[in-house]
């Protein structure tokens, strides 16, 4: 997502340690204790403008919420959005999702959402890409047994990519749409970029969760 | 397909078993005789009018090709341009594709082509879809190790249902697109339906071959 510069935006997040916390690089810091309790932990993965997680963690009071977004000038929208309508289910962090293995206990996330990543089309930033195998050895690591990644894009390079990433790795479909718009679906939680651009063409969604290891 | 019923079509075929080979319901037929060298060997399952069987044979004189179709009124269409131009490594079949494990030798097929198939959207007709886990039963039984399998559909649910079916089952993805047409590609063979349909949406496409069994 392209986003203009918020010249604000670094003072607003200093400025609100109760609702977001930034991890610099290369520092390790438990997410796991951002809650006291031990609910299921739901984690979104580039979270933009927080429309999708912030909705989510209204819906689901008995669940907890963390939200990873790498970018100031993003992040602080889904601030402004937290400012006005606090939940105490969730949590912003300002950080790059190459360090989430750093970040969390092993076994310890429920699902993981990646929504309208970045596509990183040129196949030199293959690396870059949030569904590429390194990542997914992260997600592994992190997620309890069978927990879930969903997945939705409007890139359609990108999702076969991404497709073909996943069935290499070794998963199983929970659920496909090649047009999650085609039927109305209330329990559909839209971002804002979803929302701009559902008419333009479809939106792609999976939901997988890694096969286990033969013992 | 629909089409409407050709009257002198059982009558045409029966003239022309130098073309065409009928297998009758529970007969068994080996139909790797048919060809008395060891080509690489190509089926394409509900064969339809044909157009995509003739034009393979055509471009690969070094390969072998067998099209099945079970309708009378669809395969004359089929034999009506065997006839125009013959090929000497294509076969024209008329049989049930339930009956194919009894009639090819065991891993003796290089590629299994399903064009546009019935996409049998009720439930309760499941087990009819050429992409029904019995029927893959079927063709990891027939395919030589390593073997494709090629499927190709304008019908959006039944391409979800078909990669759910195949990753279930255990295959590696060769190729994907959610969009044949998107790009220009001089070695996609068209089927007369797809070349009708394919301004009216997507042409999904998939290309796999079943994953060996650890021993």
């Amino acid at each position: 997502m392209r986003l203009r510069n918020v010249s604000y935006a670094k003072e607003k997040i200093n400025a609100h340690p109760e609702y977001i916390v930034t991890v610099a690089r290369e520092e390790k810091k438990l997410l796991n204790n951002l809650f006291n309790d031990s609910k299921p932990l739901h984690v979104e993965i580039g979270a933009g403008k927080g429309q999708f997680i912030h909705t989510m963690a209204k819906r689901n009071p008995d669940h907890n919420h963390i939200a990873i977004e790498m970018y100031d000038s993003v992040i602080v929208r889904a601030l402004e959005k937290v400012i006005d309508d606090p939940l105490p289910n969730l949590y912003l962090v300002k950080m790059d999702a190459q360090q989430i293995d750093e970040c969390f206990k092993e076994s310890s996330i429920d699902s993981i959402y990646l929504n309208f990543s970045d596509p990183w089309p040129k196949a030199r930033h293959e690396k870059r890409r949030l569904t590429y195998k390194k990542f997914l050895d992260k997600y592994k690591l992190l997620l309890k047994p069978g927990g879930l990644i969903e997945f939705k894009t409007d890139n359609r390079t990108f999702f076969e990519y991404s497709l073909k990433s996943f069935v290499e790795y070794g998963v199983n479909i929970h659920d496909l749409s090649l047009d999650v718009h085609a039927e109305v679906n209330p329990a559909n939680i839209m971002t804002e970029f979803e929302e701009k651009f559902k008419d333009d063409g479809p939106i792609y969604k999976i939901i997988v969760s890694f096969k286990e290891e033969q013992s």
